[in-house]
Formats: C-alpha cells, sequence, structure tokens
C-alpha cells in the first residue's frame, strides 16, 4: 500500500479526486433451492482492477461485488451481494447524481421462478427449470441518466463490434468496452484482457494487456471522454 | 511440507501406506452456453482436508476436482474437472479395484439438454431450460463394487439421518458422512463442519470442528471400519 502511494503520488495526478465512481464486478448467483445456483465464470477481475486504479487517481470508489474469491483494493469501498436483484438494488442505493458508473458485472439475465427452500430431491428423467428475467441494472442507469457518465461492457461470443455498438446506443451509454470471449488471452477467468474502447465517435482496440493495464487504458479514455462531454 | 513431513514421522505412524485413495470434490458447472452454467456453492474444502489427510497417512491419493480457487495438498494427484460427465470419465478412468473412494463432489444432478455454442442473446419475459439427468457417479461405483470401499456425502436440509441412511443402503455405500447445510457452522462454503459418520451398523455424531479435524475423524473411522470388514 506505502508503494501504490508513493507511485501514485510521484507518477500519477489524483485526475479523480472528489469524483464518486461506482463499479460493479463479479457474477451473480440465482438460486433454484438451497444448493443449486444459475451463474457465469465472471472471476471479477476486470473489475477489481478497474476500482484499484480509479481509488489511485483519488476517486471516491463504491465496489459493488458478487461472490468472488478477491480481496479489496486499497481505499475502495465494497458492497457484497449474491442475485442480480441485491445488485441492482445496491446500485440503486449507492448512485449518486454525477457518479462515473463502470458496471463489469456478468448479472445473470435470467433468474428461476420459484425457489424452494427444501433442497429438490433428484427425480428420474428430464425436467424443466422456468425462467424469468432478472431487473436490467444497465438499462435502469440509461433511462435515469442525469450527469452520470455510464460505462458498459460487452461480452460477446460474435459479431463483438455490432453487438457492442447496439448496446451503447440502446442502453444510453457514454462508452462500451467490448471483448470477444472467445478469443485466446480474452474473457472472464484469465489474467489478460484484450478489448475495445467504444463511444458513439470512435471505437479504439487495445491489445492484449493484463486486466490491470486494461483498467489504466480505460481510465484514461474515461477521462479523456468526460472532459470533452463537459466542455 | 518439512513440517507436514516432520509431523506424520513423529506423530502418525503411516496407516494407509500403499492404499489407493480416490476423492472427488467442489462443485461441477453444467453449461447452456459459454457463460451461463447451473452450479453450486461447494468451495472444495472438505475433499481437499480430505485428501491432505490421506496422502499425511501414507496413501497414493488423487484428487479429482471441479473448478475451485484451492492449491493442491502435498503429494497428491490432481485432476482438474468442470462438468459431471468429465468428473464420471475421471473417476472411471483412475477407479482401482481396492481404491478407497471418498466423493465428497457436490455433483450437479442435472444438466442443461442442449449446449448453445452461441451466447444466447436476451428475450424478453419467461422462458424455460430444459434439463436432463447427469450420469451418477455414486451409483456407479456402488453397482460395480468389488473390493472398494466407497464413502459417500450426504449434503441435506431436513430429515438428515434418515436420507443419509437411505443413501447408504439405495448406493451401496460403506460409509456415509451426513450434514445438515442448514446449521450454523457447517456445509458448503465455510472452514467448520458439523457432520454424523454413518456405516449400516452405527451413527457417530461430532462436533463442530474444522474441516481438518473432520477429516482426521473420517480418516479414523475409515481405517476402523475397513479392517472390520477384511476381518
Amino acid at each position: 500500500e506505502i508503494q501504490n502511494a508513493l507511485e501514485a503520488f510521484f507518477t500519477k495526478p489524483l485526475t479523480l479526486q472528489g469524483v464518486h465512481v461506482l463499479v460493479t464486478a463479479g457474477p451473480t448467483r440465482e438460486m433454484a433451492d438451497p444448493v443449486r445456483f444459475l451463474s457465469n465464470p465472471s472471476s471479477g477481475r476486470m473489475g477489481f482492477a478497474i476500482a484499484e486504479e480509479a481509488a489511485r487517481r483519488g476517486a471516491e470508489v463504491t465496489l459493488i461485488a458478487g461472490p468472488v474469491e478477491l480481496s479489496t483494493p486499497p481505499e475502495v469501498h465494497r458492497v457484497n451481494v449474491v442475485s442480480a436483484e441485491e445488485m441492482y438494488n445496491a446500485v440503486t442505493k449507492h448512485l449518486s447524481a454525477e457518479a462515473i458508473v463502470v458496471k463489469t458485472a456478468a448479472v445473470s439475465d435470467y433468474r428461476p421462478k420459484t425457489y424452494q427452500a427444501q433442497k429438490a430431491k433428484k427425480e428420474d428423467g428430464e425436467t424443466v427449470l422456468e425462467l424469468e428475467r432478472t431487473p436490467d441494472i444497465l438499462k435502469m442507469l440509461g433511462e435515469q441518466k442525469e450527469a452520470q457518465f455510464l460505462v458498459g461492457f460487452a461480452a460477446e461470443t460474435d459479431e463483438v463490434e455490432t453487438y457492442a455498438k447496439d448496446k451503447l446506443e440502446r442502453k444510453n451509454l457514454d462508452m462500451v468496452v467490448a471483448n470477444d470471449i472467445t478469443a485466446d488471452g480474452a474473457g472472464f477467468a484469465g489474467d489478460t484482457n484484450e478489448v475495445m474502447i467504444m463511444t458513439k465517435e470512435e471505437t479504439h482496440r487495445l491489445p492484449a494487456l493484463t486486466k490491470r493495464e486494461t483498467s489504466v487504458q480505460i481510465w484514461d479514455a474515461v477521462e479523456q471522454n468526460r472532459c470533452k462531454g463537459q466542455g
């Protein structure tokens, strides 16, 4: 921590001092009964790196994290949640009017319609799990947007740029970070990432970088574009 | 490791020397598409503790592990798997005629009937996930049993003893370790456990113990009962 502090002091101006940053990270789990859930393989590493870099630049960082095995970065306020609904409520609660919101979490879009309080016993043969949509956090953020700067992530397996561009427009985002999770060295669980940073005006392709290096590039891009919007 | 070796040498006879032990641990993940899966909150800690204690007693240990964030115990041969089917195949491959098999893994009993190679796009409203049974590893082990000693685990939320006893009979096991996952200090994700060790003849209730202490008790019980069967 001392090393981080020294590094920040000598090499970086505190470009986000006084800015509120809200980051969501990790997967969510949608329980069908006490022992069975729907989830996804998000490790939370990208979001934790983004929260850490924002704190290093002086921001007031709230990190809303799904169930992951990562320690909280220095100077970050962490809120733990399990389900998409809990994450939605935590985002609503901690959102401020002028925040920069970076939604890296891989939120389950469906959840079991019913929850069985007792562990379901096995039955032979086939069955169906009835699913309903979870609340759409990014859509809500786009709809209520005032002075916030919204950054979404798009994890895609095909037509990455098309889908990401569509998400940017449809959800009223200021920036989308898109990646092809089928590419080598990209995606959910690894330590590296290979992303495109997209705004309405331009697309900037980054090379394969560690998640920490990627987070530096993302914050540089956010700071540039945010000033543009205000100027 | 040196400390473990010294401890083992001076305090424990190598009571399992030359014995093959096969342990399964952790959850499995059953993928619906590249980013969505069914799983459960098993941390793998109980199984890893059991593998470690067996190795400490001199056994040749094969540990078949689902996706968990744990390091491999000393002197243990680890095989990583993701799905129930992969775990089934790994168990079949590594099983030996006289092994002690301890099945701590929380294997998903259902999996999505179809796998979509492309990430499914969200649709509005409700949907269903069609599920089919996964191969039953414990049942297979019970059916093909020759000279193996089979230990199963039963994680229950109610009528723990009844369900566990039933599992012991139905799956042709030699021992069941049963716990009530709704109890405080028991269950999947924590560092402690509170279990019953059951054989056809008797039920032995243990107090709340760390998973390491529990594994010592389980191995003591296995060694006692295994000799009984052979004598």
